[in-house]
């Protein structure tokens, strides 16, 4: 999660809403994310999404079996989606996210995904509030 | 939708599961997409996804408010997920998909956007119908 962090700071540092993502395979991370929804111009450049394609890029293979998905922020329903089609190992994140979290839609992960959070709620939420501090002024 | 299916054919005729999406402003074609997951390894890379990120970049804004996306068959949660996200005037959808369609996991598109389908289940259907089948062989 330190690594998604790092991910969610980068994002931060370009005026993105801070949330980060990292694939990691045998203990090696194989792609990482950070959210560049308005850099891009793109509802569908979330960290997670762009995690999940550079490390379908690096195995050359969509599905993502053994990977296990961290992102700071709980997925919205767009990236649990895409974890659903990945047939990832395991998604972990760092804080929930009651609004567009997934989670309040039921289970959208696919059956052999397991879930794991939220395991640092207080530091990733943190960065979040932070973001939206800011904006605020 | 004849747009849309054109698009699915194009899917159909690389051995991609046959499905074409369209992106409508002002009754003009400004995003278009096939599946092309396969060959891109790719799960995210599903025809409303690359039609709604060609839409953006054509617009040169996230927000797609006062366009309507057509697509071949119900999309996915992902696809809604992103649908939710680019907060779209109306999706409109093919042909029924039951098993990994979002409707079954009730409202996930955004409250402005409506949603209308399936109109033209026969046509749509039948050639996702004739690619498991020739998959089958």
């Amino acid at each position: 999660m330190r690594h998604a962090l790092a991910e969610a700071q980068k994002a931060f540092e370009t005026d993105e809403i801070p949330i980060g993502a990292i694939v990691v395979f045998e203990n090696r991370i194989i792609g990482r994310g950070y959210n560049q929804t308005e850099r891009l111009r793109d509802v569908t450049a979330h960290a997670e999404m762009l995690a999940l394609t550079a490390a379908a890029n690096h195995l050359g293979n969509k599905y993502l079996a053994d990977c296990t998905l961290y992102v700071t922020i709980e997925p919205c329903v767009m990236c649990a989606g895409a974890s659903y089609w990945a047939q990832l190992k395991a998604v972990v994140f760092g804080a929930e996210e009651p609004k567009v979290g997934f989670r309040r839609h039921g289970q959208l992960l696919h059956p052999r995904t397991k879930l794991r959070g939220p395991v640092q709620h207080e530091e990733c939420a943190a960065l979040m509030r932070a973001f939206f501090n800011l904006k605020r002024k």
